[in-house]
C-alpha cells in the first residue's frame, strides 16, 4: 500500500511518500511546494496543482493530513484553513480517502511520545525509514502523517506495530526517546 | 463583461453570475450548491467541482468573493477556510482573476449603508437586478459581491454609479434604505 502525507500550508507544503509492506516501511519521495509571493488564489492554485500532480505522479492508494490545531491568530486560522482546503480537494478530487490525525497522534505514532518535538519527529521518521539525510520540517512531518496512517491503518494499532519495527532495525524508544541502539 | 459573484460556505456556498453593459447591470443565474452530509473530502470535492462547473458554463470574465470576517469560533474558522480555499481554487484554476470585498464594502455598494442586514440586501439585490422573485440570503449575497465587484472595477466608484442606476429605476436611498419610488 503506497501512502501520500501531506502537510499542508500556505506558503510551505509538505509531501512524503512511502510504501507499507507488512510491517516494514519503504520510502519513496519527499519534499515541499513552496508558493512564492503571488495572490492568495494563485498561491492555492499552486498547492492544488502541485498536490494533484503529486498523485498522478506516484499513483498512493490513501492520502494522510494533519489535523491542525487552531492558531490563536484566527487570520492565520483562516489562512491555514484556505491552503488546507485546496490541499483537501485535490486528494480528493484525485480519487484518494483521505486520513486526518491529530499532531498528537503523529508523534505517538512516530515517536511513541504525544509531546515530542519536531526534532524528534524528524530524527525517527530518519530512522525508521533508514533514510541517509534528514529530511527538513515539512517534508518530515509530512512522512510522519503517512507513517502514522501506516502504523493506524483503518483500526489503529499504532505503537503495538511502532514497537516490533522498531525492535526490527536494532532501534529501541524511551519516554519517547529513541535511546540507542542494540548493541551499539 | 461578466461576473462570478461567490459565497463560499462549507454546507451551502451561493453564486450568482451578471453582466455589466455600460452601468446597467443584467442578471444572468443565480443559486446555491448544498454539500450534503459526507465527509470533509467529499464536501470540499462538490465545492470545488460546482464552481468549476459554474465557470465552464457560464464562462464569467471576472470573479468576486467576500472576505470573512473570522468566527469567534477557531474551528468554525478553520471549516470556512477549507470551503473558500476549494472554491477559490476553483476560481483561480479556471483561469479567473478573483477580487475580495469585505462584507462591509459590499453592503455599501448594494444597500449604501455599511451595516445593512441581510435582508436589505436581498431587498436591493432584487430591485437593483430586477428580479421577479427574491433570492435567498446565499444566493443574494453572492449576486452582491458581484454587483459590488461591478460597481468598484479596477479603481472604485462604487456609490457614485450605484446612485443613477437606482435613479434611474425611478428608487431613491436615504441612509441606507429604499424609501420609496419616485411618484409612488
Amino acid at each position: 500500500m503506497r501512502i501520500l502525507g501531506i502537510d499542508p500550508g500556505l506558503r510551505v507544503t509538505g509531501f512524503g511518500v512511502l510504501e507499507k509492506h507488512g510491517n516494514r516501511l519503504q520510502y519513496v519521495t519527499s519534499g515541499v511546494v513552496r508558493t512564492g509571493d503571488g495572490t492568495l488564489p494563485a498561491r492555492l492554485r499552486i498547492i492544488f496543482e502541485s498536490v494533484a500532480e503529486l498523485v498522478d505522479t506516484y499513483r498512493p492508494d490513501q492520502a494522510a493530513i494533519e489535523k491542525v490545531f487552531v492558531n490563536v491568530n484566527p487570520q492565520s486560522t483562516l489562512l491555514l484553513g484556505q491552503a488546507r482546503g485546496a490541499a483537501i480537494t485535490a486528494l480528493s478530487v484525485g480519487g484518494l480517502e483521505v486520513f486526518e490525525y491529530t499532531p498528537m497522534q503523529l508523534k505517538q505514532a512516530v515517536v511513541g511520545y504525544g509531546r515530542a518535538r519536531k526534532e524528534q519527529v524528524q530524527e525517527m521518521v530518519t530512522r525508521l525509514l533508514t533514510l541517509t539525510g534528514t529530511p527538513g520540517k515539512d517534508a518530515s512531518d509530512a512522512l510522519g502523517v503517512a507513517i502514522c496512517h501506516a502504523h493506524s491503518g483503518e483500526t489503529y494499532a499504532a505503537l503495538t506495530e511502532v514497537a516490533p519495527a522498531l525492535a526490527a532495525k536494532g532501534l529501541r524508544v524511551k519516554r519517547g526517546r529513541l535511546v540507542g541502539q542494540r548493541g551499539v
